[in-house]
C-alpha cells in the first residue's frame, strides 16, 4: 500500500465511556476524516446512552464489556475518556489487548503509572498518546514562534476556570466524580493541567513548583494556584471548578508579551504585542481554530500511527511525562 | 466662616520636586477646583524646569530651598512627589514646618517610618495622607459594592506592568533612581503597590505574604510576583518595570467575578459578571473615570482638611499602614 493510500484511510477507533468529553467527541467526530468510531464500549448502566449514539451517529457496535469488545475487534485504537481514576487500568487493558490508545488528560494518577504504560506500549509496539489539545493547535505553533521575540521571560500568568454545573450539588454533599478525591477530581487535575501543558510547552520544566489549593468541604481542590519557579521569575497558574474567571494567559519579557484570551484548552484568541514602552507596541494576531479543538489531537494520533512517526510520538510522550512529573510535585502535600 | 464657604475655597499647596508625577499633576491641576498650586519647591538643578512651569501654569513662586519655602508660606499643604527614598525626610520637614502633607506612594521605606510620620502629624494637628489613587475612584466603590455578590473569594490575580523608558539605559549600567535600590526603586515599590492597595482594599490583610522578585543586574526587582495568602486562596500580584503586560485584576467566587481591565492605578474599565456556569452570566459595567485619576485623591485631601473629617483621615491612614506593613513583609529576604 502506498503512503498516500494509508493516509486516506481513517483510523478506526473504539470509544471507552459515555462521559461528557466522549459525548462531545461523538458529536464532532463525523467531521474528522482522519478517524472513525466503529465501537462504543461502556458500563452496562450506560448502555442506553450508547445505543442512542448508535442510532444518532451510525456506530456499528456497542459493548458493555471491555474484554468482549477487545476480543471482537473491528478497530485499531481506543480513545479512553473515563473518569480520571480509571484511566490507568483502562489504558493498560487496551494496550494488553493490542490496541493503540489515546488517553484523556489527566493522563494517569502519577508519573510512575505513566512510565509503566509507555513501557507497555513499547513492549507491544503500540502508540500511546495523551489526548491533550494544546500542542496540536495552530495557535500554539504561533505562540512558540513569537516567544523568542519577547526576550527573557519576566512574568507569566495563566487562568482556566469554569464553575461546574455540579458545584451546587457538591456543596450539598453530593459528590460527583469531578469533586471526589478518590476519583482524582479537582481543579489541578481537571483544569490546571491545561495551564501546565501550555506553560511547560512554552517555558520548559520549572526548577521548583508548588500548589496552593483552595479546598472544599471534602478536601478536594475546587480551585487552586500553581506556582512554577523558573529561576528568573515565577509563573502563576490559576484554575477553578467552583468559580468562573477571566481565562487566558500572558507571558511577558522586555521585547513584548504574548496573550491567550479564553480557555487554555482551546486558545481561542492568541496574539503578541511587541516593542511597546508604557503602552503601544505592535499587535500581531495569531491564527484561529479552524476545526473543533479536539480534531487536531485525533488527527495527529491517527497520523503518528499511519506514518509510524517515532519522532512525533517521542515528543508527545516527553510532553506528557514532563507534565505528569510536575503534577507529582504539585500534588505533594 | 460657614462650611459652604470653606468648601468653595481651593486648598493652596506647594509641590515638592519636578519629577514626572509632579509634572503630570501640574498639567492637570488647573482643572481641579479643589486645589491650587501657589509654589514650586525643587532642587537648584531643577530651577529651570520650575520656572518654565511658572510661565506655563502661572504659579507665583519658585523655591530651591525647602526651609525658605516653608518660612515664606503662601500655602497650607505640600504635595511631595520626590524620588521614593526622599519621601520620609521631606514629609517630616514639611510637617515640622506646620504644613499638611500629601505624600506620593510608596509612602515611606518602612511601616515604622510611616507610623513616626503619622505620630508627628497628630502632634502637630496636621493631615498626612498618601497620594494613592485607588480608594478615591468611583470604580473602586463599584468593586466594593459588587464584591459581596461573588461570594467567598476563590481566586485573585492582578497585574500592573509597564516597561520603563529607562530600562534600556539600566541594562547598559546607567541606573536611574527608578532602578536604584538605594532610591527604593523597583517593581514592588513603584508598581505592585497599586495591586496591593487594590487587593488589600477589597480583601483585607493577608495572613501570610511573600515576594518572588525578578531581579536585574544590580539586584533591583525589575519585576516580581507578590503572593498574598488569605487562607482559603492565594492572590497573585504581578508587577514589572522591565516588560509590558496585560494589566488588570480578576477576583472570583462561586457567585461570579469582578474584572479590572487596564492599569490598577486608574481602573479604567471595571465590571462584574455574575451567575455564570461554564460561561454566560450577567455583566454589569461599573462607572468610568470622569476626571483625571489623581483628581480624586487631591479633592479628598482638600475635603478632609476643610471639613476636618477625622473618620476619613483615619480610614486613609489605616489603608496606608496596612499596605506599608505588607510591604515590610514582602521586602523581607
Amino acid at each position: 500500500m502506498k503512503m498516500c493510500e494509508v493516509l486516506k484511510m481513517a483510523l478506526q477507533i473504539a470509544v471507552l465511556s459515555t462521559s461528557r468529553i466522549v459525548a462531545e467527541v461523538m458529536r464532532e467526530i463525523g467531521n474528522w476524516p482522519e478517524v472513525e468510531v466503529t465501537a462504543i464500549v461502556c458500563r452496562p448502566q450506560s448502555a442506553e446512552k450508547a445505543h442512542a449514539w448508535v442510532a444518532e451517529y451510525g456506530v456499528p457496535a456497542v459493548y458493555t464489556d471491555e474484554a468482549a469488545a477487545y476480543a471482537a475487534g473491528g478497530f485499531d485504537a481506543v480513545y479512553i475518556g473515563t473518569a480520571n481514576h480509571l484511566h490507568y487500568a483502562a489504558a493498560k487493558r487496551a494496550l494488553q489487548a493490542g490496541y493503540h490508545v489515546l488517553l484523556e488528560k489527566p493522563f494517569t494518577a502519577t508519573a510512575a503509572e505513566a512510565r509503566e504504560l509507555f513501557a507497555l506500549a513499547d513492549a507491544k509496539g503500540l502508540v500511546l498518546m495523551e489526548a491533550i489539545t494544546i500542542p496540536y493547535l495552530p495557535q500554539y505553533a504561533f505562540l512558540q514562534a513569537e516567544l523568542p521575540k519577547i526576550g527573557e521571560v519576566r512574568g507569566a500568568m495563566a487562568s482556566f476556570c469554569a464553575r461546574s454545573a455540579r458545584y451546587d450539588d457538591y456543596l450539598k454533599g453530593i459528590w460527583n466524580t469531578t469533586f471526589d478525591p478518590a476519583c482524582l477530581g479537582g481543579a489541578l487535575n481537571d483544569m490546571n493541567v491545561y495551564n501546565l501543558h501550555l506553560l511547560c510547552g512554552l517555558l520548559g520544566v520549572p526548577g521548583r513548583a508548588e500548589y496552593r489549593p483552595s479546598c472544599g468541604p471534602n478536601g478536594i481542590d475546587t480551585a487552586g494556584l500553581a506556582l512554577l519557579d523558573y529561576g528568573g521569575f515565577t509563573a502563576a497558574a490559576l484554575a477553578a471548578k467552583d468559580s468562573e474567571g477571566r481565562n487566558g494567559m500572558v507571558l511577558q519579557g522586555p521585547g513584548g508579551y504574548l496573550v491567550v484570551e479564553g480557555g487554555t484548552n482551546a486558545l481561542p484568541v492568541v496574539y503578541s504585542v511587541l516593542g511597546g514602552v508604557r503602552g503601544g507596541g505592535t499587535r500581531v494576531d495569531g491564527p484561529k481554530l479552524e476545526r473543533h479543538r479536539m480534531a487536531y489531537e485525533f488527527a495527529e494520533f491517527a497520523r503518528i500511527i499511519a506514518e509510524k512517526d517515532a519522532d512525533a510520538e517521542a515528543a508527545a510522550r516527553m510532553r506528557t511525562m514532563r507534565v505528569m512529573e510536575l503534577l507529582d510535585v504539585l500534588h505533594e502535600k
